[in-house]
């Protein structure tokens, strides 16, 4: 029995309802997503007393395109650390669930270097992301560090986990939708549920679905559940093309209903 | 300037309210009380690929008296780099605070090793903890570990920060009052604000404080946040004797009532 069996649910063992080869977000775009809406991570270093024992501590940071940057004190111990050592590794762990070990998280493993404390976009990218920090920030003994990726460890809760080498980690991006997912599920679902049930019938093998519920939303395609038989199932319907901004979203979600009833009309006008 | 006066807010330079040496919880206590009451911990260990690397992950734990224990796949990547290398530590962040930075934390510093799967008291204590591990806590590949813990660093939010030792740390025990300090600073703000305020009044330098709210209870004493004319102020007061249960608190509170009055009536009567 593998780690991977042991964190999928039963269901997924079963014939999916979809075409699992659909576009779908893979682990550097997930990786990408998760880090980049994150403010605090677990740094992992190598101590100086004891020599080489890993030491954790916890940061705030925010990212610089793919690469986390973060303020420290010189005084602090994980900075004594990286100045012996610059190895390093930092996790970071999706908020917003009650069971954190249900959800994603992401370790970068790397090596640290001082970002100057010269305006440039490390700088930016950290204020914009932590604004308190702007009445520390040019105190003598902070300054601003870089950690370079090497590789990344993703770890995205049932089921999905994977190293993703730097090159992938560094080229993907976070979804376009992040910010904006629970808000258009929440609306699809309060608004547009026969929407939602039309597409599950036309664009997936639950034809007889009676409920359907929106449950994610990314640049590819929308999940959805879907009551069957044999309980709720998921779905997964793909978009035309992958979305390039949170706002055409609207236009990509009407798309999909309207093709969605064409296909109905043109099944119940036309039975197999 | 040091990190800890960073940290420090500006109030507490100023000559506090209340007598500093009373008793109060030494960062032993604070970091056991914080750490038992943890059901993760981001754990950091030395990584197989690439060699020597400090690799950070998250794990569920439980606490077997002074040493954390948890249960893990042997296909996971902290248990290979566990098998290659014993040295680690455990990050545990106090929940419920929405800045985890202003929080309490511990990293504890340690070795690792098979607690065993033979019924004894670290399989009880994280079955306690964990009750939902029950259903894997058998499969083959699944094993206890311990950290043997060498020293612990405690950082308590604004101002408290040390090493703490390993004796230290195995010689503290959590706080008792630590689950139920929540209700009861509630009931004691909404039922009893008047005998708080006489205990400020009573045994704190804020002889005219119109205004007390409590803030913190432990077993050496009470926390109160005191109107002054300088503002918001802290005040602490100890007990007669530290409480070794949270049912001693009523009458310990009860009894620094009583007392806060008489010597009130007595300032009254015996005017200085």
């Amino acid at each position: 029995m593998t780690a991977t069996a042991h964190n999928r649910p039963r269901a997924v063992r079963e014939a999916p309802l979809y075409d699992p080869e659909i576009a779908t977000p893979d682990h550097a775009e997930r990786a990408r997503t998760l880090a980049e809406r994150a403010t605090t991570g677990l740094l992992s270093t190598l101590a100086k007393q004891p020599p080489g024992h890993p030491y954790g501590s916890l940061i705030r940071l925010a990212f610089d395109g793919a690469t986390p940057v973060f303020l420290i004190s010189d005084l602090a111990e994980h900075t004594k650390n990286l100045r012996a050592d610059a190895r390093a590794s930092l996790l970071i762990v999706e908020g917003g669930t009650e069971d954190p070990l249900a959800s994603g998280r992401v370790t970068l493993v790397g090596r640290c270097a001082l970002a100057g404390n010269d305006g440039g976009s490390a700088r930016a990218a950290y204020l914009a992301q932590q604004p308190e920090a702007a009445y520390y920030a040019d105190f003598k003994d902070f300054r601003l560090w870089r950690l370079n990726v090497l590789s990344v460890r993703y770890i995205g809760g049932f089921g999905r986990m994977s190293w993703v080498s730097a090159e992938a980690w560094a080229a993907a991006t976070p979804d376009p939708l992040a910010a904006s997912a629970t808000r258009i599920i929440q609306h699809m679902n309060d608004d547009h549920a026969s929407a939602l049930l039309a597409c599950c019938r036309a664009f997936s093998r639950a034809v007889a679905a009676t409920d359907a519920v929106m449950t994610g939303i990314d640049r590819y395609g929308i999940e959805l559940s879907v009551a069957t038989d044999a309980g709720r199932r998921p779905v997964r319907i793909a978009f035309d093309a992958p979305l390039e901004t949170a706002g055409a979203a609207r236009e990509a979600l009407r798309g999909l209903a309207h093709r969605a009833r064409q296909v109905l009309g043109q099944r119940a006008a036309d039975p197999v």
